[in-house]
């Protein structure tokens, strides 16, 4: 586990200085892939009694298990990783990974890195409960920067000439930004996708809407927000069974009433969000779509 | 603790149900400034380098410390603490709570009933997170229904309206409302007061912002937002000093383009945000006011 944690910390210091990290963040996947198969058990752990229903897996060592996740769209086998891996980057460079085939395929291996490290730091680090979602940020962004590498990237959107600058105390060391997890605009800066990245949703879905309600009032038609998510699922220990945890009333509310997000992306879509009601609302779609939205979106006008 | 765990459930329930519980909560606090005195011992931490410098005291066991609490307006002896207590409740029957001493007496009562409750709860049962949080939701609505007798109390507002009936998926069992700690209306029902109770805010604060706005598209002029904090303090064992965690320019971004609260309380004002050019945006107040200024509010049209 400390080879992880050293290779994560490598990779992060050189995502936060401005420096390539994405090879970084693919051997640190294949490293968490062989960890589990070499030091945990995997298995069947129940299922999502949805129509249809889906079974879920678990790593787990002695009495302690990770959290559930979907073997059909996991890659178990580092070899298997690879080759997938590679012909996902190749696409990546040369494609606007608008195919079906494309966007199955950036599921599966975005859904095996982020998972494999996630389980990981479940099953022997238990107490960094935030590390697996600040390196879904980093592989995310490493991704985007290959797929679009003249467009320019940061993390957070400054609000201070929105404000007014007379309104800001001299002495305030805190700036007057909104903190995206991703920010990605075209090299004349015109238009900006936002992209939140949250491995599960649950209440902190209020902040990208609330942040999109921000951008609209301050910058009227320059930002659209892609919510990045890989489930929603939670295991329910007293029935041995998994939950997709939804709020689509909520999702319609925020929708209507605070900000429109773009779309929302998930790994494993939850089956409530994709069903028809929702979509009159906000599009929900596989992770794998995310990169062409956004191509499409910022390079349009 | 086992003694102050099953208080807790007792008064819970009781509110959960409709029943009186407000003199459980005052029994409960008794029991917590007892135990804090006989079974843990109480040191000066460190200060708050504002100005003026401010000091704070933690509740301590071997290595474990509390969160940092203000000697000066925490009653730590159960005979006082009835005293004041008593008076207070007389104050919240018979007046309109306006009156300076009305209001620092208050402030008092409620601080060292949830500091009590908080720092028994950071010695015996550091799992328990959310528990102070919810011990002071039901101790605020238990002084509010002695203040306001006549009017409404209730948890949500439903919103189902306001998004449109045939919007709604008959097997959603999920409820579209805005679940917001502390409904307060008058009893014809046209005005009412929404009180966001939370010990501290951090990035949380965007939560009662995003209510207001949504309660301002659906029902405009009809309510009104009162944040009811504690204190934003966070020990800072490095320095072994006491940290004020603040974002006055996320407020006033908030209050600016997201929705307007009426007012933001705390027992421990925090500096920062007892500077006036927060004040240009949102008031910011003493916790003792709170009950003078809901009234106000929701019995003036």
């Amino acid at each position: 586990m400390q080879e992880i944690e050293k290779r994560f910390k490598t990779a992060s210091q050189k995502y936060n200085s401005g420096l390539p990290h994405y090879h970084d963040c693919f051997e640190l996947s294949k490293v968490c892939i062989h960890k589990l198969r070499a030091d945990a058990g995997i298995k069947f752990y129940g299922y999502y009694n949805g129509a249809p229903r889906v079974g879920y897996h678990v790593a787990f060592l002695r009495d302690s298990v990770s959290r559930p996740f979907r073997k059909d769209i996991f890659i178990d086998d580092v070899g298997e990783f690879e080759v997938a891996h590679g012909k996902f980057i190749e696409r990546l460079k040369h494609s606007d990974l608008a195919s079906a085939d494309d966007i199955v395929l950036a599921n599966k291996v975005i859904y095996t890195s982020v998972m494999a490290f996630a389980c990981c730091y479940d099953l022997w680090k238990n107490s960094s409960r935030k590390t697996p979602g600040t390196f879904f940020e980093i592989l995310m962004a490493g991704l985007f920067q290959i797929f679009l590498p003249r467009a320019n990237f940061s993390k957070h959107i400054s609000l201070e000439a929105a404000i007014g600058e007379n309104h800001i105390a001299g002495d305030d060391k805190e700036k007057v930004s909104i903190s995206t997890d991703l920010v990605i605009s075209t090299p004349d800066g015109q238009r900006t996708a936002v992209v939140p990245l949250k491995i599960t949703t649950r209440e902190r879905v209020v902040q990208p809407y609330a942040h999109q309600r921000i951008l609209d009032s301050s910058f009227p038609d320059k930002y659209e927000s892609f919510l990045a998510c890989i489930s929603e699922t939670q295991l329910d220990r007293k029935t041995q069974s998994v939950k997709q945890v939804c709020v689509p009333g909520t999702i319609k509310l925020f929708q209507r009433f605070l900000g429109n997000l773009t779309g929302i992306y998930y790994c494993d879509v939850p089956q409530r969000y994709a069903a028809n009601d929702l979509a009159r609302y906000v599009p929900v779609k596989p992770l794998g779509a995310i990169f062409g939205d956004v191509k499409t979106t910022i390079y349009s006008r």
